[in-house]
């Protein structure tokens, strides 16, 4: 928690739950990663956190955006970002949609299948794309699944197709997956990436961009890999597979820039134990899986959890949010403790909350509103 | 799909993804439900579909109401419920929202903790309280794992120092879990909670009241017991458990009222294979796990399909939701097949919607609205 956040919480009292985003340390994230990574192009995951005030400072900044939606790109274009720092990232898209992008000035579309690539000839004439090729997510805390991406060989032939109709064949994407903590699985990928890269050249296509995705890895409740040694890595990979002349590099970073901003602000509802025979507190909190933190799905996500009693003993607990809902358990198997002292109307801060939350909460499921927050 | 929905989608062509539920399910829901367990309390469990129209119609019909909040009670009083048709029935709720619920005339308050007691004595003097017991799960398609409820012993203590403390220490309730398809687990439950009645009843304290809970199966791809065959189950173990002299009871369906009386229109996006070596199609929604699907979590609820290819030759398939989530896959291993003809841009219709998913869709995962919903 950044002084300004305990500051912030201190005079404000807000009411819990809530997000508190520090904005500077966006301001700085984004900084670091411009210098952990020179000259690759910086195009926010908007789906991290797509409140208002991150994205005028990345845009203030010089950001490219990746959208994963219509919705997404309009509430950029608002903001008064050129539609030429604007990736319609999402491999699923409505035709109707691409259309509207492509009205609105946006030229840089991802695919990965054919269907796909006949939707952008048709709704976006010579638009730039590229294909996103499937990687293995091994070392990824919240993998990407085989839901997005194809195999190399459809990658170079859906290329090809792509430059056929009419579309500017640019080159290529993959997502190592999110939260990941080997800084050598971008080193597998790029090499993956660099066949497609020559067997096309082969063919008389010459890819001219790289998207590494996103992935980069924030500490929650472990130690992960600094972003200077993932960046190392990644440029080693980088100049191994294609020497001097690298492609225009893209990465879609969006955890990492916002994840560590945040605290949510959280209060103990309940303590209890189910029988007489083991001791295990059951502590409900004021926030669960449906109220911002479906990232505890089967507990994938572990924040780290700050109470006010410094270094006093604690004892191991299961933590679940305040619906009825069976499901509303963040941890049960992961090992966290709390202090032994905790009492109900605790106040516990959850670290590391600034991605994936606010728009990952239901709208109202048993009542609740939407996690409120707070940019400071 | 009722004739009236199937009217509604032809003659509106609603933008999808939305939910169409007919109300006149609802009103015939119900009423079998009154009809199989004459003389039980139904208290409606809001959380399953609370929009304003459903709780019309129950209201109208003298049902008493189950909330989860107290942003559930609210609502529920400012639709002009009575407070004594409503139960607080959450176990974890904070004392200001126990104080408000008081202030507002709710007298029926669930618990299952020593701190929960303590905190309804001060901040609902006298109120009706009854505890919940722990009860297996077992053929639950959505269990409510050990997050509820305390173990036969404490309950007994629990309700002894609620009278203790000025409450009115009248019953018991239990859940079977969500999407019960075994009617003899109510059994189970009811000569559990019944060892409680006779071991109070030693103490001076007589129970009054049981509440059985919810879980009353809903048809969704698989068959499950008609409502009359648990009716039968449950009324056949009360008498074997407490003769002629039965207990007022409640129940607490909230599933089996809404869910039947909705479809959630759906639109296909994207139809892909991942590779040339195997045929599995992936068929990308414009509905996922994050627009109101949440319940596919782990594949537990398996809604029923339908497209216009009425008995067409169909394989198998993954069925994915729209996000960049890697976690947006509905099905994957659960063997559905969809029409090879299928293809980008047909509707398809999820049966049994109607509960469950609109309160549990995101804010705006990845810019994507909220599911829309129409009330016919």
């Amino acid at each position: 928690m950044t002084l300004k956040i305990a500051h912030f919480l201190n005079e404000n009292r807000p009411s819990t739950p809530c997000l508190v985003i520090d904005l500077d340390v966006v301001t700085a994230r984004y900084r670091r990663l411009q210098d952990s990574l020179p000259g690759v192009v910086i195009s926010y995951a908007v789906k991290a956190n797509p409140a208002r005030p991150v994205l005028e400072i990345l845009n203030a900044g010089g950001s490219h955006f990746d959208a994963a939606s219509i919705y997404e790109i309009e509430d950029l274009l608002a903001l008064g970002v050129t539609p030429d720092r604007i990736v319609y990232g999402n491999t699923i898209k409505k035709e109707g949609d691409i259309a509207a992008a492509h009205a609105h000035g946006v030229r840089l579309f991802a695919f990965d299948s054919e269907a796909e690539v006949e939707k952008l000839a048709r709704s976006a004439p010579g638009a730039g794309v590229y294909c996103r090729i499937i990687t293995t997510c091994e070392g990824a805390d919240w993998p990407l699944s085989r839901k997005f991406g194809c195999e190399l060989d459809m990658a170079h032939n859906l290329l090809l197709m792509a430059r056929d109709l009419g579309l500017d064949a640019q080159g290529l994407s993959f997502h190592v997956g999110s939260q990941q903590t080997n800084p050598r699985q971008w080193g597998h990928a790029i090499k993956r990436a660099a066949q497609v890269f020559h067997s096309l050249a082969d063919q008389g296509l010459e890819l001219k961009m790289l998207n590494l995705g996103g992935g980069f890895p924030v500490r929650y409740r472990k130690e992960v890999p600094e972003i200077e040694e993932v960046a190392a890595a990644i440029m080693e990979a980088m100049r191994r597979e294609f020497g001097d002349t690298l492609p225009r590099m893209f990465i879609e970073p969006g955890r990492i820039i916002t994840a560590d901003a945040g605290i949510i602000q959280t209060e103990v509802v309940l303590i209890s134990t189910k029988n007489y025979d083991n001791g295990v507190r059951w502590v409900y909190l004021d926030v669960g899986k449906f109220g911002g933190l479906a990232e505890t799905m089967d507990e994938a996500i572990q924040y780290p959890l700050a109470t006010h009693y410094n270094g006093a003993a604690s004892g191991p607990v299961v933590i679940a949010g305040p619906t009825c809902d069976g499901a509303d358990i963040l941890y049960e198997n992961a090992g966290y403790s709390l202090p032994l002292d905790l009492k109900v109307g605790d106040k516990i801060q959850i670290g590391g909350a600034g991605a994936y939350t606010t728009t990952y909460a239901s709208i109202c499921f048993n009542g609740f509103p939407p996690l409120q927050a707070h940019y400071i």
